[in-house]
This record gives structure tokens, C-alpha cells and sequence, in this order.
């Protein structure tokens, strides 16, 4: 079995700027590949090829060592994120070594793949995507993957969060909310300008729909139990990668 | 017993801008006084004088009157803010009631007062106040509160949060958190502005604060398991009040 994990980026200290540990202080671990190829995706160059050449397939050990090394004694929590993590089934081992070490986990996935190891995972987001990413949920997949994890003792470590673009996306959040009411649920901003180099006009653009979206929430009986986030990171450092 | 609250606003439903559940949509109910007086509270009408003849003496049926026909059933939670919601005994039919309603109930208060309905809240933030406020913390209440509430199974329920305008405020913010390192614990920014209705600017200059503390907080061993947040609702709406 292939141990290693096809690592795209490793950087922090920094903060989480998403959904259910929204701000919580955290490194980052990118890996590459994704099953899904979302039209607004901000990271396309974990599947597109684009970065093809920056892929490194590293032990959990080479891992953990990068990640000492960029953070010292500086960070007690660890974000896997993608492309899709949960494709890897080599992830386990890395998880592991991580608890380990005292570090929390935590990780991001659309929910089209279950992995054993999502018991493990300390902050678990599952981020189905809405019909604006071009994608279709397979329902099966996600309902399974709820299920076990409820089933399984893990209501507290998981949310589902879903990104808004359009009023059909909000709809599809709904929808989303009613099949699942009892997962802690999320809605953010989509951000459909991943180019702009003037984060002022950027920051505004997100803050105003931001107020759209917490609107829509606001006007809705059937989205009482939500909370609805920006993308902090978005607001501060604009398009910036590995910040 | 007066069994009466004094109420200085009632509105929402909005989003919760700050801590523990940050984005979550909820109503508003504001009490009037404090035992403290912040130099910079962004509240200081609910305990100068300024909003005297705003104060109503009201019931929690009459609160419940009004949040349901501000909110209809567009909300399943209330936030109670202040002043010092701490000062009041009497809240302690609101929250049964609210709670009699499958209203789940968060509450700020800076824990230099202990009430027994503590243990009902769904989310209590203590938010001791750091040096900039001029106010000086009880140590011995806040350390009781803190043990009460742990001893009472209320560990998931409860978070610290302290707003820091500069390095000796940091400090503090280090301290509390050594203090009571099994707790939730939150730092967020500071606005220093409260008049300003330039909104661009003020959300310019608040997330170039956010930036600072971020980094701040990157750099520190002491600070590793916190979450460090911005106060989206001044980014979003500036100083308006009531949204
Ligand atoms: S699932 Fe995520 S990483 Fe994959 S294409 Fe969609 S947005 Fe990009
Ligand atoms: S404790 Fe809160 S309400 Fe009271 S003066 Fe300080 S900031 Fe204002």
C-alpha cells in the first residue's frame, strides 16, 4: 500500500479563515487531486495540471518534519486541505502521527468519498458543492457518510458548510440543511473574482455579498439554525495564496 | 422579587458579529446597566445616562411578545447583551421561557458577577476586560465562575473572548488564556472608532488591525490553541446600531 501523500503546499502558522474554526490559529497541509472539477474552484491547481510539477509524494513522517520545521513550538492544530483529502487513503497515517504529537486535525472535503479515518478528524467540514460549481452531489455517498459518522459518536466534530453564489445555490443550501437538520450548518460567500490583484475592491465586493447573503438567511423560516460567514482570510489578504 | 428586566432593545433577527458563534443568526435583546465602564464601551448608552428614557421595564412575556412579533418564526435563538445582562437575577424566567420555545440563548457578560442561570445558557462568553478599559478584573469571581460552570458539565458551552487594542492588552489576553487553558478561548480586534460613519475606512482599518493580531498571535508559543476573530458586523455595518 502506498504510505506517502501527494503534497501540493505546507504553510502556516496562520489562522483558518472558513467555517466551523473559523479564526482558530492553525499550519496547512495542501494535497493534490480532486474527483470534482468546480467552476469557481479557488485551488484548480491541485487537479488542472498547472502545478503538476510541484507535487511532492512525502511520508506522514517527511510531513510532520516540514511542519516542525515552518512552526516550531508556534501551533497545536493542523488543516488538510485539497483538492479532495478524503481521495487519500494514505492520510491515516499522517492523521495518526499528528494526534500523536498533540495537534489537532483538521479537514475539508465535499463529501463524494467516505475514508475510515474521518473518525479521527478533530474538525471535520463536509462542503457539499451547489449547483453554480457545475457538480452533481451524489446523494448516497453523503447520506452514508452522515450516517456513520453519527453513528459513530462524531456529532461534534462535524459541520457541513455550504458556499452560496446565486439564489439557486441558497436554495440547494436548504435543502442541504432540511436533509441533514441536526449537522451544525454554515453558509458562506462564494468569491467569483479569484484574479483581482485590488483587495479594497475585493474586500467591498465579498462585504456586500456578505450582506446579501446574511439577508437572504435572515428572510428565511426554514434557515433559523445557520451561521453565515465570510471568508476571513479572503477579507485580509485578498487572493494571496499561502497566507 | 421584581421579576421585570430592564430592556433598552429588541431587534433582529441578524447575525451574531462576535465569538463563539460567530455568524449565527439570532435576535437581540439588550439590557440597560454595567458595573463597569470601559473607556472604550461601544455600548456606553446602556449605562451613562445617555438612553435613560429608552429603558423599559418589561416581563420575559412581554420580551417574547415582542421578539416574536419582530421575528416570527424566523429565529430559534436569542442573544442577551448589555451592559451587564449579569447584574439582573431576574433574567432567569427569560431564558426559561425562550427555552420553553426551543429557543437556544447566548449571553455576554466581562464575569464580575456570578447567577445561577449561568449554568442555562446555551453560549456564555465571558469577556474579562483587558487594560486599555481602564477596569481592573476580580480575579477571585472569575476564577469561581470558570470552576462553577466546569463543575457543572457546562464546558461546551461556555468560551472567553478578550478584545485587544494593543500589546499590553495582548498580555492580558496571554494571561487569561494560561489561566484557564481547558477554555474555548477567542481574541478579537478592538474598534477604537465608535463615531466614524466613513464605513469603508473604518472596515479598512479594522481588518488591518485583525491583520496585526493575527500576527501577533502566529508569533506567540502561549497562544496556540485560540481563535482570532474580526467583529464581522463592523465590517459589514460600520458603527450602525440595531442591525
Ligand atoms: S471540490 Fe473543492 S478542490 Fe475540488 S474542484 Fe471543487 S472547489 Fe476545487
Ligand atoms: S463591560 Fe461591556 S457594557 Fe460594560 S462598560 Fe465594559 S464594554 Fe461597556
Amino acid at each position: 500500500m502506498n504510505n506517502k501523500v501527494p503534497v501540493l503546499e505546507i504553510f502556516g502558522p496562520t489562522i483558518q479563515g472558513e467555517g466551523m474554526v473559523v479564526g482558530r490559529k492553525t499550519m496547512f497541509v495542501r494535497t493534490a487531486g480532486c474527483d470534482y472539477s468546480c467552476s469557481w474552484c479557488d485551488s484548480a491547481f491541485t487537479w488542472d495540471g498547472s502545478a503538476k510539477s510541484d507535487i511532492r509524494q512525502l511520508t506522514d513522517e517527511e510531513v510532520w518534519h516540514e511542519l516542525q520545521t515552518l512552526g516550531g513550538d508556534r501551533f497545536d492544530h493542523v488543516t488538510i486541505s485539497g483538492g479532495n483529502p478524503a481521495l487519500l487513503k494514505s492520510l491515516d497515517k499522517l492523521i495518526d502521527r499528528l494526534h500523536d504529537h498533540q495537534k489537532q486535525v483538521a479537514l475539508e472535503t465535499q463529501g463524494s468519498r467516505f475514508q475510515e479515518w474521518f473518525y479521527k478528524i478533530d474538525d471535520l467540514t463536509l462542503s457539499p458543492k451547489p449547483p453554480s460549481s457545475g457538480m452533481k452531489t451524489n446523494y448516497e455517498v453523503l447520506d452514508d457518510i452522515v450516517e456513520r459518522l453519527q453513528n459513530n459518536g462524531r456529532s461534534q466534530h462535524i459541520s457541513i458548510k455550504v458556499v452560496v453564489f446565486d439564489e439557486t445555490d441558497f436554495d440547494y443550501a436548504k435543502h442541504i440543511h432540511q436533509r441533514y437538520p441536526s449537522v451544525p450548518f454554515f453558509v458562506q460567500v462564494g468569491n467569483d473574482d479569484l484574479t483581482t490583484t485590488d483587495d479594497d475592491a475585493l474586500t467591498r465586493k465579498l462585504l456586500g455579498k456578505y450582506e446579501w447573503l446574511i439577508d437572504l438567511v435572515v428572510a428565511t423560516t426554514d434557515m433559523n439554525n445557520v451561521r453565515v460567514l465570510p471568508q476571513v482570510h479572503a477579507l485580509v489578504w485578498g487572493n494571496k495564496r499561502g497566507v
